[in-house]
């Protein structure tokens, strides 16, 4: 049987998503619990994509196959009692055996949270990232248009990217909101290349600073090249909010 | 010159406010960036008390005596520099030099943040404590009338307490308001006993709970007998949330 799952995990102290050896990661901590249901058997999680240290998930989604044939609510239940706090399952369901959480997601929201205020906030060292100067949030507005539709993101894309294929990618949304002393930059699109959310929204940033004219971002698409861009801001704003797939999950 | 200074800090990281040895405290790590402004000086700070490992701060003042003659603003920044991201100061002021910050704040309030819904929070692990089971706010803010006044709260101090004097002491304010799936309660008063808040929450969420009448509030303070209470509640849903002097700050 498959079963697709969604999970919401703070990412402040894993070394990301991705098992990687001797470290700590999510996917690592959830295959433990699974194993551990099944007396010890491994079994391998497949997410929708990965995200980086340091990177929260509200919505991620994934996949794995059981022989077990528990109902729905119970597999949320159990592996929520064996998981750690800073890692829960919202959601369990069983799935056709077709279904791929990395291939078949069509959208990804991505959210990013600056902190724009006169001083930091000691409580949210791991949650968003603190810019004291202001911001002006109309600029950024203006520059996320350029974003939308399909283009080739090369110049969005950590330069030590291994992703093979093309670097076209098609974005539906981008806007920035702000909530009192909260700027939440949201993004949604078909998919997105290593480090692509954070060096657009270091490249917004730079805009909203007035550093750079908000037309940039069309000259930076244009260029291909990864230089032009702003700098890639850091993980711990980065929040993967939410992935869809084709049939209601 | 001496200074008062108030300071916010996530105490997830800390074993308390209090410096000990071989812990990594709030106060050891304050007194070391004054330490730095000093040439290695040491100057000691004293705050208006002490707070528990884990529990927060959002306004707890201090104040530290210093022959450096530098502006309020500037003391701030450059502490601000030395501090590490989840200590911030936020204001820094000279006062007279009979000022004292636990001897002269007249009332302190307390917040305790409780997340009730169905399921737990992977991003509140250290800012508040989850509760499943629906909890009837009325019945705790009926509880809470109890509280108001001047007791001998002996019931509501953790039993191997080392306060000296007497355990009286005065409750201007108690309340709980729901916020969504967030219960935030407060407490005011003019001083609290060692792990009063807690051990007061612990027993106003088994009145929550149905489990205990409204009217047990009463019954416990008089009989000045801790085993009579609730449960101490966990110490991450804690704020010092301000201090009160006669004099504006």
């Amino acid at each position: 049987m498959r079963y697709l799952a969604v999970v919401s995990y703070d990412g402040s102290n894993y070394a990301g998503y991705q098992i990687q050896p001797d470290q700590l990661t999510i996917q690592a901590v959830i295959e433990q619990a699974l194993a551990k249901m099944h007396k010890g058997k491994p079994i391998k999680i497949t997410a929708s994509g990965r995200t980086d240290a340091g990177v929260h998930a509200h919505g991620q989604v994934f996949h794995y196959d059981s022989e077990l044939a528990i109902p729905e609510a119970n597999w949320k239940k159990a592996l929520n009692s064996l998981l750690p706090d800073d890692i829960v399952i919202f959601k369990v369901k069983e799935v056709t055996s077709s279904f791929h959480a990395r291939y078949d997601a069509l959208k990804k929201t991505y959210q990013y949270v600056i902190l724009n205020s006169d001083d930091p906030n000691p409580f949210e060292v791991n949650y968003s990232t603190f810019i004291a100067e202001e911001l002006d949030v109309s600029l950024i507005n203006a520059a996320c248009q350029y974003l939308i539709g399909e283009h080739d993101f090369t110049a969005f894309c950590a330069a030590n990217s291994s992703v093979k294929g093309d670097k076209i990618r098609t974005i539906y949304d981008a806007h920035c909101k702000q909530d009192r002393d909260r700027l939440i930059l949201s993004f949604t699109g078909n998919g997105f290349l290593y480090n692509m959310v954070r060096i657009i929204v270091g490249t917004l940033i730079e805009i909203g600073q007035g550093k750079r004219p908000v037309t940039d971002i069309q000259r930076i698409i244009s260029s291909k090249d990864r230089s032009q861009a702003g700098k890639t801001a850091p993980a711990q704003g980065l929040y993967l909010n939410h992935v869809e797939y084709e049939a209601e999950k």
